[in-house]
C-alpha cells in the first residue's frame, strides 16, 4: 500500500525524507558500523547526535542561553507531576491553572494532588467549546506559576495570545503545537512538549525551562529522576535516554531548518487550516466544533455532522479512500483532523475533496 | 563500513535479522500505509503489536497470570524509587537491600531517600570483586521485599542462585541479564529491566510484578504515572507509551522464539563466556576481576592488564580492528566485554584471537 493520509491526533505523521534517512541508516549510521539503537549514550557519536540536536532546536526556537533544554523520559503526562513538585514545593506550594479542554483539565488534577492548585479560568463551562474569559484573571500573589495548555489537542483550541499573568511565571504544555510556529520563550519560565505530536517518536519529552526556576538543592521525597536539577547538571544523560526517538527529532529539526524554520513553517500550517476550515464554514453538513474562530487550533481541527452515525460513516469512508484517523477523541466524539506539521498541503486538499464528496452524497 | 562488533554495556547489539526487518518495515508497517513510529496508540495495528509483544513475553519467561507485565517508560532508574513507592510505603515502609555492585548501590541509596532501606549485605569491602556471603541474611521481619541486582553490569558479577529470602518478596534487577536465560519467575515478587542491555532500544522498562503486590488504592502525594496501578489498569495504555520501542521488542522477542527460546539462548551464551573466561584464565596478561569464578556474569566480563595504560592500548587497538566498546565502566577502570544475547559467538572468537595476539605483541 502507498503512504496514506494519516490525520493521527499523536503518535502522528512524520516527514518522508525523515523516514527515509532513518531506513536508510537504521542498520549503519554514518559509516560507524552499528545502529543508533545499539549505540552507547556515552560514545561519541551518540553525544554528537545529542549536542546537534539540542544546538538546532535552540536555533528553531531562538532559545536564549539562559534556559536549560532537556530531554525526558516518563510521557509528558509525567510532567503534570514534574513541574509542581520542582517549581512550586520548594516555593509557596500554590500555582493557579487555567482549564481549557482535556489536557489542562488533566495537568490541574494531578497539581492538586501534590500542591493547592486553584483553577483561576475554566472552560467547562462552555464545555471546552470555546476558551474562556481571560482578560482579568485573579492569580493568588503566592502563585508560583500560571499554568495552561496552548494548544488543547482534544478538543481542537488553541490560545490566540497568552494571558496577561503579570509577574507571574508562565509554564505552558505546547505538546500538539511545538515547533509549529514561532514562539517567543522568553515569555515562558517552561514549556514542556510530548514530541509524537508534531516532531518525533513517542517516548521522549522535552522541557525548556528558565534556569532561576531549576532548584538549587536536592528536593526531599522527590524521587532523583523526577528533579529537573538531576538532568540539568548531567545534560540530560544522567542515566541512559531514548537515544534513537532523540535522533529521529535531531533528523525532524534539520528538516524543519532545510524548509526555512518556524516562520516558513507557520505559513504552511496556516495555509492547510484555512483550507480546511474554510471547506468546514462553507459546508451544510460538517460544523467547526469550535466556536470562536479566533480560539481555532492550527494543528487539531475538530468538527460534526451533528449526527453520531453520520461521523462514523465519514470516518469509515475516509479511511477506504486513505485518509485515516479521522474520528474525534473517544471523550468528545466527531470528527478531527490533526494537520501536524509533517501533513503535507495535498493531505489537506484531499481531506477537503473527500468532505465535499461526501456531503454531495449524504445530503 | 560492514558492521561491527560492539561491546557496548548498553544500549547494546541487538539481532542483526531484527534490525533488517525493522528497517524494511520503518516506512510502512505490514501494508499499513505508516511508520510504527507514526501510529496512534490506540490504532487496531499498535494495539496488535502491544498484545502480541506481551503474550511472546509470556511465553518465553512462562510468566504466571497472577503476574502483570508492565511496559514503562521513565528510565530503569526511575524503577529505583517506583519499587518502595509501590511496594513498601503503602505497607511496613521498610526494605531490605543487597549491594553487590554500582546498580543496587544506586538503587539502595535512592530507596533510603523514601523508606527504611537497610542494607543486609555489601560487596564494597571486596570492593565488588565478587559476591558478598547471603548464606544467612538477616532481612528484618518487618521488610517489605529483599532488593537485589541479579547481574551487575559494571563490575560483572552474577547471583550463581537466588539468596534464601525466607517468606520476604524478592525484588530483582535483571537489566543486564533479561532474557538471557530461563529464570522461575514465581520465586520474584517483581522483575523489573531497562530494554536496553538485551532485548530493545532504551527508552523502554518492563515491569513484571505479581498482581497481588500492586497497590489496590490510590498512593497519596505519589504522582499517579509512578503507580503501578495506573499502568496496570490501563495495560501500559495510560498514556502514549513509546512505540517504536515496544515494536523493536516485540520483534527481538519473535526472534528469540525461532531460535528456541531461552533454553537454547542460555547454552549460547554460556558457550559465549565459556569461550571468553577459559581465554582470560589461560592469558599470562589479563586477569578476570570477578575473584569467585561462580560469581562471573555470562553477560558482563570485567578484565584487567592491570596497567592502565596497557588497557587503554588496547581498548584502542581493539577499536580500530571493528572491535568496539571495550573499555571499562567509567567509574572502575579496566576492560569489560559485554556479550548480550545478540553478540554472535564470531564475535566472541575474534575477540579472543584479538587479545591472544595483543598479548604476543605486549609481552
Amino acid at each position: 500500500m502507498a503512504r496514506v493520509y494519516n490525520f493521527s491526533a499523536g503518535p502522528a505523521v512524520l516527514p518522508e525524507d525523515v523516514l527515509k534517512e532513518a531506513a536508510a541508516e537504521l542498520m549503519d549510521y554514518q559509516g560507524c558500523g552499528m545502529s543508533v539503537m545499539e549505540m552507547s549514550h556515552r560514545s561519541p557519536e551518540f553525544q554528537g547526535i545529542l549536542q546537534q540536536t539540542e544546538e538546532d532546536l535552540r536555533e528553531l526556537l531562538a532559545i536564549p542561553d539562559t534556559y536549560d533544554v532537556l530531554f525526558l523520559q516518563g510521557g509528558d503526562t509525567l510532567q503534570f507531576a514534574e513541574v509542581p513538585l520542582n517549581l512550586s514545593t520548594p516555593r509557596n506550594g500554590t500555582a493557579a491553572y487555567l482549564v481549557t479542554g482535556q489536557w489542562s483539565k488533566k495537568a490541574a488534577a494531578e497539581a492538586k494532588r501534590l500542591i493547592e492548585a486553584p483553577v483561576v479560568a475554566s472552560g467547562a463551562k462552555t464545555n471546552f467549546s470555546r476558551l474562556p474569559d481571560c482578560s482579568a484573571l485573579t492569580i493568588p500573589d503566592e502563585a508560583d506559576y500560571v499554568y495552561l495548555c496552548e494548544n488543547e489537542t482534544v478538543h481542537g483550541l488553541k490560545f490566540p495570545e497568552l494571558p496577561d499573568v503579570g509577574n507571574h511565571v508562565l509554564v505552558a504544555d505546547q505538546s500538539s503545537m511545538f515547533l509549529s510556529e514561532p514562539v517567543d520563550v522568553t515569555r515562558y519560565g517552561l514549556i514542556h512538549a510530548g514530541v509524537q505530536k508534531n516532531v518525533g517518536p513517542a517516548g521522549l519529552q522535552i522541557v525548556i525551562v528558565r534556569h532561576d526556576l531549576v532548584p538549587a538543592s536536592e528536593l526531599d521525597g522527590v524521587p532523583t529522576m523526577l528533579q529537573y536539577r538531576t538532568h540539568v547538571e548531567k545534560r540530560s544523560l544522567y542515566n541512559t535516554p531514548p537515544c534513537w526517538n532523540i535522533y529521529v527529532c535531531g533528523l525532524v529539526f534539520k528538516h524543519l531548518k532545510s524548509i526555512g524554520g518556524l516562520v516558513a513553517m507557520h505559513e504552511r500550517n496556516r495555509e492547510k487550516a484555512q483550507l480546511l476550515y474554510d471547506a468546514i464554514d462553507a459546508s451544510d453538513l460538517f460544523h467547526g466544533a469550535v466556536s470562536v474562530p479566533e480560539h481555532r487550533s492550527l494543528m487539531n481541527v475538530t468538527f460534526v455532522t451533528g449526527n453520531p452515525e453520520l461521523d462514523a460513516k465519514f470516518v469509515a469512508e475516509a479511511k477506504a479512500a486513505g485518509l485515516l484517523n479521522l474520528k474525534g477523541h473517544r471523550s468528545v466524539g466527531g470528527l478531527r483532523a490533526s494537520i501536524y506539521n509533517a501533513m503535507p498541503l495535498e493531505g489537506v486538499r484531499a481531506l477537503v475533496r473527500f468532505m465535499q464528496d461526501f456531503e454531495r452524497d449524504n445530503r
